[in-house]
C-alpha cells in the first residue's frame, strides 16, 4: 500500500475509531501529513516481512495531554531530530518509521515524519488501539526493551531515557513531557524488523484505511459490527462532561442520556485520554483493554477532549487485540491496572449475556 | 595534591563551609570516599594546566533534596555509569572527574567516583560554593553548553538531556530527579580542560582542604574571617525551623535568637537547600550569591536539613566568587533570581555600613 493525499482521510477516520477516545484529534496530524506528502510524495506502507531482518524501525508518537497537543503544535522537525539520535546511538540507519499507537493524531504524525524523511512506514502499531501510557505496548508482553526512549519538544530540547524497565520509562518520560509543556514527541521500542514481527500488532495501517473507507460509505455502526465486531452500547445525548488536564493527561468522565430505543438509560464513560470504562445504568458494559469509541452523527470518532454537552452520539465497543486478553496483557492494561476493582469480561461476552 | 584517607575530613569540613547550608551532609560522601580510597588508593587532585587541552572532564554531583539524599543512598556505580555514557557520546575517554559544587556530600562523592574509576579530580568546581539548581554554574556565564546532562539513580535508570539552554536543562532534570525519588546523580558541563580553564572556579579543592585543616586547629570564626573574609552575623540559639521537601528541594526558614552580645536580636534565614537570605531584626545582612553558613559549636557547618530547634550556632557570611558579582552573575543567581525584591549588596559592604 502507498499512502497518498487521497488516503489520508480514510486513515484518519479509521485510526480515530481504533483510538477509543484517545490518540488525539486527527486534524493537526492530517494537515501535517498532507503537507509532507505534497512536498515529498506518497509514503510506502510496507509489511514487516518486506523489511530486512536487521533493519531498524522507529515507532513514534506524541505523548501527553491531547487537550494541549491541539494548541502546542510540533514544529515539524521532531521526527528528524529523533531519527538522528537513534542513528547515532545504534550506528546505523533507520529503515522505517512505525505508528506507536492507533489514534487520530497518533496515526497521522508518523506519516508526516516518514514523508519528511523519505522513509516507509511499517504496517503495524504497538497497541492495536491507543493507550495513554508508553509502556502499554505489546512488545512489553514479549520482554523487548522499551528504550532508549527519545523525547523531544518543538523548541529542540531532547531527552533520552534508558530505564530498568518499561514502567520506569513511563515514570520518567511523563514528568519530562509535563515539563516540556504537557506534550512532546517520542520514539519507543526501537527494534529490528525481525524482532518486531512477532511482537507488534501487524497490518494496522492497511486495516485502519480499509475500515476508514467503509465508514465513509456505509452506516457506521453496521460497518463496525461487521468489520471489528463492534457492539452498540447506547445512542444518546451528552448530558455532562467533566474533564481536567492534569499530570500530562486529559482525565475525566462523561454521561450520555439515551434517546429513541435507549430513552431512560444513562451511560457513564470514564477516560484518561482514552475511554477506560463504560457503565450503563450502573453496570459495566465495556472496559479496557476493549476499545470504547464515541461516534458522532457523521460516523466519525469523537476524541475524549472533544466531548461536549448536547452532542448526539452513539457509543460502541469492540474487542481489543488478543494479546491484551492474556493474563500478562490484562496485568498491564486490564481494569485493575487503572485502579478499577473489577474483573475484565470481554465485551462480546457481556453483550451476549445482556441480550 | 593527593587526597588520601587522612585528607578527607579536612576536605569535608572545608566543603561544608563553602556549601552555605547546602551541598548535603558530608557523612555519607565521606564514608563512600573513604571506602573507595581504601580499595583503590588515594586520588590525585590535578590543576587544569596539568591536564591535556582536549582532555574530557566530567563535573559530577548529586541533585535533589538533601533531606532525601541521606536516606536514599547511591549504589556506588553511578559514576561509572555516567562516565560510560559520555565516553560513548564523545568517543573518547574521560581524563578527570570534577566537583560540580562545593558542599558536604557534593565535595566527597566525586572523590569516591574518581577513586573507583582510578581517575584524578580536577582542582576546580563550577560554583565556588553550592547552589540548588544545575544551571547556576560559572561556565553558564561563559556560554558553555551544559549538556549533555546525564542523570542516573541507584536503580540504574539513565536519562540524558540535550537542551536548548541551561535553564531548560534545569527545568527538565528537576522533575526527572523528583521522579527518581527526589535525588539522583548527574554530570553537567562536560568539557575539555582547555575550555574549563577560563570558565570554572579554580583551586577549589586545595582551598577547601586548606580551610578545613585550619578549622580543625583554630577558632572557626577567626579562621574564616582571615581565610575567606567572613563576617559574623549572629551567635545564638535556633528558635524555630520550618522545612518542607517539595519539588525536589528542601525549602524553608529558620529563626536564630541571639545570646551573649547578640541577646535580643533575631536572625531569620531563608533557604532552598542553600541559605539564600539572612535578615537581622528585619534587615538584610547577607544574601545570595554571597555564602551564608551556619556553624555549630564545634566549628562545623550545619546544612539546612540538619538545623533543629535549640541548636547553638554562629551564623557567618562571606563573599562569593567574583564571577557571581558581575551583572550576568547576579542575573543568574542574585536575590531577584530567587524571587526576592531586593538589590544585592556585597556582604562586606553591608557589614562596613553597619559597623
Amino acid at each position: 500500500m502507498t499512502l497518498g493525499e487521497p488516503d489520508l482521510e480514510a486513515l484518519a477516520r479509521g485510526c480515530a475509531v481504533f483510538g477509543g477516545g484517545g490518540g488525539g484529534d486527527p486534524t493537526l496530524g492530517y494537515v501535517m501529513a498532507r503537507e509532507a506528502i505534497r512536498r515529498n510524495g506518497p509514503v510506502p506502507v510496507v509489511d514487516l516481512d518486506e523489511l530486512p531482518d536487521d533493519g531498524l524501525i522507529l515507532p513514534v508518537a506524541m505523548v501527553g495531554a491531547p487537550t494541549v497537543i491541539e494548541e502546542k503544535i510540533p514544529n515539524g522537525s521532531e521526527g528528524e531530530r529523533i531519527q538522528a539520535v537513534y542513528e547515532r546511538h545504534f550506528g546505523r540507519p533507520v529503515v522505517a518509521f512505525a505508528v506507536a499507537e492507533l489514534g487520530g493524531v497518533e496515526g497521522m504524525l508518523p506519516v508526516a515524519w516518514a514523508a519528511h524523511a523519505r522513509l516507509p512506514l511499517a504496517d503495524c502499531d504497538l497497541m492495536g488501539r491507543a493507550f495513554p501510557e508508553i509502556h502499554m505496548c505489546t512488545p512489553n508482553l514479549h520482554g523487548l526493551p522499551i528504550g532508549p526512549v527519545v523525547v523531544t519538544d518543538e523548541r529542540g530540547n531532547i531527552a533520552t531515557f534508558t530505564s530498568i524497565d518499561a514502567a520506569w520509562a513511563e515514570r520518567l518520560v511523563r514528568p519530562t513531557c509535563t515539563a516540556m509543556g504537557s506534550c512532546a514527541s517520542l520514539a519507543i521500542y526501537p527494534m529490528t524488523a525481525a524482532r518486531a514481527r512477532g511482537a507488534v500488532v501487524r497490518g494496522s495501517l492497511t486495516r485502519a484505511v480499509q475500515v476508514g473507507r467503509l465508514l465513509e460509505a456505509g452506516d457506521p455502526v453496521a460497518v463496525l459490527e461487521a468489520e471489528v465486531g463492534a457492539v452498540r452500547l447506547i445512542e444518546g445525548k451528552v448530558a455532562d462532561v467533566e474533564r481536567w488536564t492534569t499530570q500530562g493527561f486529559a482525565r475525566g468522565s462523561a454521561v450520555i442520556e439515551g434517546f429513541g430505543d435507549d430513552a431512560g438509560r444513562l451511560l457513564r464513560l470514564e477516560f484518561q485520554n482514552e475511554n477506560l470504562v463504560a457503565l450503563l445504568d450502573g453496570e459495566v458494559v465495556a472496559s479496557v483493554p476493549d476499545v470504547i469509541t464515541v461516534l458522532d452523527h457523521g460516523g466519525g470518532a469523537v476524541v475524549s477532549e472533544r466531548l461536549r454537552y448536547g452532542q448526539r452520539v452513539t457509543v460502541i465497543s469492540f474487542p481489543c487485540h488478543p494479546a491484551w486478553r492474556t493474563a500478562t496483557g490484562l496485568g498491564l492494561v486490564g481494569p485493575r491496572a487503572w485502579g478499577y476493582d473489577l474483573d475484565y469480561v470481554p465485551v462480546e461476552r457481556i453483550h451476549a449475556a445482556r441480550a
